[in-house]
């Protein structure tokens, strides 16, 4: 399978709406890959919540009536944080029959207040243990960064150089939500507490966007990047049936999955794009794709190994601290990222030759990962 | 590919929650196969608005949570109603690469109040041009029998009598939510309008349930059920795109496609599980499956054709109408009848000697279109 075309909008509040977002990146995505509305046999729609934030659901045929002639199957798919990278992996599966299949992911957040946003989120969390109890995703990653300071010693020092580095990240990426706030280490120690240890610059942000993707089981040109692995795994909505708070299982399973398919070893990545909805959720991420040993993570931020000029850059579009975090779109533009790296086309961002890049795309607290390999063929 | 077992609940308002309600049917249709938990590879979820009934998204993490040993990839798919039959088309793309996928469809709707409901059915319309009207799902349906009223010369008599067969066909079906619901015609005819011309017998109930179904690639036994095609379609959100009110391109495209995949022809079909959401979309279905000429279907209902004893049963299960719609169950419950009435085993309610049995489910006003096609191997 192939990535043959990209498109993305950008990210941040936007003044658009959701069939504009989707247009907007599906028409990018086909322009990028030379391909025509025509061409497409088959889409996978990753949306979140859109019944919360725009009281719309089947979305599927909302997309149907954005490319109107191809009456083709379209479907929609929900996980959580996850639902890009879950989409992108039903598109593998379905490129087994279809020729092009188009992935968009699309979300707008803004459409209401952030606090009723943060509540919606929520619905990802188990209604009855988590969500009746009053936790929310920063209490929930809150509970996850203490265990990680108690078990390996990381600080919030450490968290907040991740912070810096997806923020410097995202001022070379124009996309970006927050392409252009500069941010240094003081903005992000002084931020206010938001679930404690966890600041305002811990915790990514509302975003409006789409991203899309174009998924071929045939090779048309050099441009196009190989998927070598992807994987799907899941686990226990509720953190009280986990045996870890410093580990997902379900992305440790997905990213073993992706390894052997593709038979590349954890070492061979040259960058990975990481599910950083919390900066200890990067901590976490590095850690279970085995791109060092358990709690390993913060010597790899601290030596500056994760950074552009690092060895094993992490997040190099500025991640979903950054770059931001339109829900459905995410998981999309993390591959978008991957292609622009491995084609050598990210521009102010570039890295240098990279040849595997890792996806990483998280939905809950770890009850879904999709995990992606992709390659130079 | 195989239907390898099957599983529902019963339909109606429940006492039971949503992982309940999962679990029993997926328990059954594992029941069914004679397979283990152990045996299943990956998921499909049908769900259509658990975020508004529930206040709960990621149910595919919740079903991780009901087979907590597998870890496996695990979806939930939304398409409006016709989420069910489109997890199924899915499950087919899937069982390529997996042995054993399990689709589970699931609503429980009676949480909130029926006029809620209606508000949160009606999200599957376009929200500018038909929610923000004022348009639910039944006014929706009263321009188009409207319209096949005008065209064809059909009457709300004809609608009554489908209505009345359906309703009898759910009294010989003791999952279905009017099990013991005594319907004349009478009934019918004295019952409240809804939206001119539809009368509350004419639409469906609100129902909870769950409906389960194993799609294997290999055939394991001879109770075994073959899937001789399957297609999903789209077509535009808002009815004010349609060229015709009276047939869902969507629904014809599907067919055709299953008929090709099958190499059956619409005569050759033994009976048929359509998606009677109101009377009268079980009238344009029986003609958008090519089971008669446009307009001729009421010669059908009219002269019995489509009872039990017909030459050409529908809904023999008592379809949206008496069966009962909870709306990410009720593609996967098709199915289920459709497979018990090709093993045989479909009790008082058996017709005599099928070999092809057609599913046809829609979402929105034609939206989304999903058919099958099954027959003994």
């Amino acid at each position: 399978m192939y990535i043959r075309g990209i498109g993305r909008t950008r990210f941040g509040a936007l003044n658009a709406s959701l069939p504009e977002l989707m247009y907007d990146s599906v028409m990018k995505a086909l322009s990028d890959s030379g391909l025509e509305s025509k061409d497409i046999d088959a889409a996978i729609v990753s949306c979140f919540a859109p019944e919360k934030f725009q009281s719309q659901l089947h979305i599927n045929s909302m997309l149907s009536s954005l490319l109107p002639t191809n009456k083709m199957p379209v479907f929609r798919v929900e996980a959580a944080c996850a639902s890009g990278g879950v989409a992108v992996n039903l598109a593998c599966h379905m490129a087994r029959a279809f020729e092009n299949v188009m992935v968009i992911g699309v979300e707008k957040m803004n459409s209401v207040a952030s606090w009723d946003a943060t509540d919606i989120l929520a619905m990802a969390l188990d209604k009855k243990y988590e969500q009746d109890e009053g936790m929310i995703f920063p209490a929930a990653y809150a509970l996850i960064a203490q265990q990680h300071f108690f078990k390996y010693g990381s600080t919030s020092e450490d968290l907040a150089l991740v912070s810096l580095k997806n923020h410097a990240n995202a001022n070379r990426n124009e996309l970006a939500h927050f392409y252009r706030k500069k941010v240094d280490l003081e903005t992000i120690r002084n931020s206010i507490s938001v679930s404690s240890p966890l600041r305002l610059f811990d915790c990514c942000p509302m975003s409006d966007g789409a991203a899309s993707a174009i998924v071929s089981a045939k090779k048309a040109s050099d441009r196009d990047i190989k998927i070598l692995g992807s994987s799907v795994r899941t686990d226990n909505l509720s953190l009280i049936d986990r045996k870890s708070l410093t580990s997902f299982t379900a992305a440790k399973l997905a990213a073993r999955d992706v390894y052997n398919q593709a038979e590349v070893k954890p070492e061979d990545i040259s960058f990975a794009e990481v599910h950083d909805c919390f900066t200890i959720a990067e901590l976490v991420a590095i850690e279970d794709l085995d791109l060092c040993e358990p709690g390993d993570s913060v010597k790899l931020v601290r030596d500056g190994e994760t950074s552009l000029d690092g060895s094993r850059p992490v997040n190099t579009d500025g991640g979903l601290k950054a770059d931001g975090h339109p829900i459905g779109a995410t998981g999309i533009a993390q591959i978008y990222e991957t292609v622009m790296q491995l084609r050598g086309e990210a521009d102010r961002r570039q890295i240098d030759g990279p040849t595997y890049g890792l996806t990483h795309n998280i939905g809950g607290i770890g009850g879904t990962a999709a995990v992606h390999l992709f390659g130079i063929d």
